[in-house]
């Protein structure tokens, strides 16, 4: 079959794959979109490094034909991280295109079947692909409590910071939304405040909570500066590298900080199938899979929104 | 009067301060014990810019002769911060020895008569010098849930690592103390364990919280090294300068950070005059005030515990 693989340096797109075989308790599913995130940029640079195919944020088809997409975490479920709840964090496990388990850039993908959710019709294809992204943005509100009245500002416009922009808004917060771009920022919506980063001296030390979704060093320190004493804030990207930086105005203004990663796919399936969250003016374009090279090119655009694979199947 | 003062160099025993007169809302005490603390010695070589009287743990007597300590905060309360409950954290706050008002380590001191807490007979005046120290650690169990079935590891055996420890061995948790010195350790009691920084590979990734009270930068890669996913890091002191690290375990793991300053007096108080908390093992030696600098060498001698200065009064 075809995959696209990655060697640590670059990506490679592959014909000659074998087709995957399912274990027990998992299934094998046909990909039907696939999307490139910014970690896969950084996989494709040996970030993790891992080895395989990549591709993590999909949707595909079962063997009965429904249309489905996947968690990305295998936990083995037997384990004490697991027993107590946490089987995103199960120390043996493999994810997704990311860690010691082939991903969804390739024409068939293996999954657990535990980790598999049906995606109703009313959320078309290229909407799919951001549920995986989406449920993270929805991971926030799980482990905060975000509503009404709450002053929050997410730094960095991505892909990512839109998506959490939204989700706070959604669940009731007062947003502003930080960036470079002002052609990202313009995405945000007519709800949510926008800010560039030269233009935010007024909200020193205002915002309850403030998301640092930059994937920058620089970005831990606009966002901590934003915060009030007590405030919280959230970090949503990892960034290659240490910080240096000081940590004592935590201490001193007795900020929390939060590490956030993945969430609920349940939520952000039933926020895209409501239209609660629009995620379609994310999207920069799609390629077929046979051009993978290119869509990679274009991902790593400056500046780039998401770009998506179509793989195979009917369009939807 | 007597007062000993910083330039930001080192500390001067003056005997020509003025007196100090108290504003609206302020009382005069007469001080009768003070304590060296870490910060003290911070201050003295130019931390936060300080330049007046230090000290801010201390036991004094008020007008009516009553045995009395304050709190460190003088806060406005009346801006926005103060009104959300956190006067702790008002931006126009002053700071008895500390910031922007002359601290205890005189024959009198200053203080917000809303600062005030009376200090029961069963408080000697040793005992009565950590009150503020010992709030700081109650502040902890202030911010998390801590309690029975919880494990919890302190890292830094210094004065507020035992505090800490204790603290929250007396709220329920399952406690581990970590340092560098045997005979800090050994202060800890019989309900903690305690282990030396090279002897904790299997407490890797296995505690609910870890607390960082080395003031050092190695402190918070040791601790969060310690903590299960989705565990808490308390950043219980601060660090002169940028930590190098990388933050990244914070969000894979989805760590929480709180950072930790003040706490709650009334229970410091409660704690000591029920014998809840034994602070006496941490005291190193006491000092007249003119013997100051004696006072400050012993206090920054490598190991050193709690050295306090005999200001005046009747000895209790």
């Amino acid at each position: 079959m075809r995959g696209v693989t990655c060697d640590g340096q670059t990506i490679h797109l592959r014909r000659d794959l074998p087709e995957p075989e399912a274990a027990e308790d998992e299934t094998v599913l046909r990909v039907v979109a696939v999307g490139i995130c910014e970690t896969d940029l950084q996989l494709a640079r040996g970030y993790m490094n891992f080895r395989g195919v990549l591709g993590h944020e999909f949707v595909g088809l079962d063997p009965a034909g429904r249309r489905v997409t996947a968690e990305i975490n295998a936990a083995c479920h037997a384990c004490p991280t697991c027993w107590q709840g946490m089987p995103n964090h199960c120390p043996n496990r493999t994810v997704l295109g990311i860690l010691g388990r082939d991903g969804a850039m390739a024409d068939l993908v293996r999954v657990p079947d535990r980790n598999i959710h049906p995606v109703p019709d009313a959320i078309d294809d290229h909407q799919a692909v951001f549920i995986e992204p989406l449920a993270a943005a929805f991971r926030v509100p799980e482990q905060l409590p975000i509503g009404p009245g709450l002053a929050l500002t997410v730094v960095g416009d991505g892909k990512l910071g839109l998506l959490c922009a939204w989700v706070a808004r959604l669940v009731g917060a007062k947003v502003t939304l930080v960036g470079k771009h002002p052609n990202k920022l313009a995405l945000a919506g007519p709800d949510i405040e926008t800010r560039t980063l030269d233009d935010i001296a007024d909200l020193a030390r205002t915002q309850d909570v403030a998301i640092d979704c930059t994937g920058s060093t620089s970005g831990l320190q606009t966002a901590l500066g934003l915060l009030q004493p007590c405030g919280t804030l959230v970090l949503k990207t990892t960034v290659a590298g240490d910080h240096a930086t000081s940590l004592a105005p935590i201490v001193i203004d007795e900020i929390q900080v939060v590490g956030s990663r993945c969430g609920p796919f349940p939520r952000a399936i039933a926020a895209l199938a409501a239209g609660e969250v629009d995620v379609r003016p994310l999207i920069e374009a799609e390629f077929p899979l046979d051009q993978a090279e290119d869509a990679f090119g274009r991902a790593a655009t400056k500046g780039a929104k998401k770009v998506l694979m179509r793989v195979g199947g009917e369009r939807r």
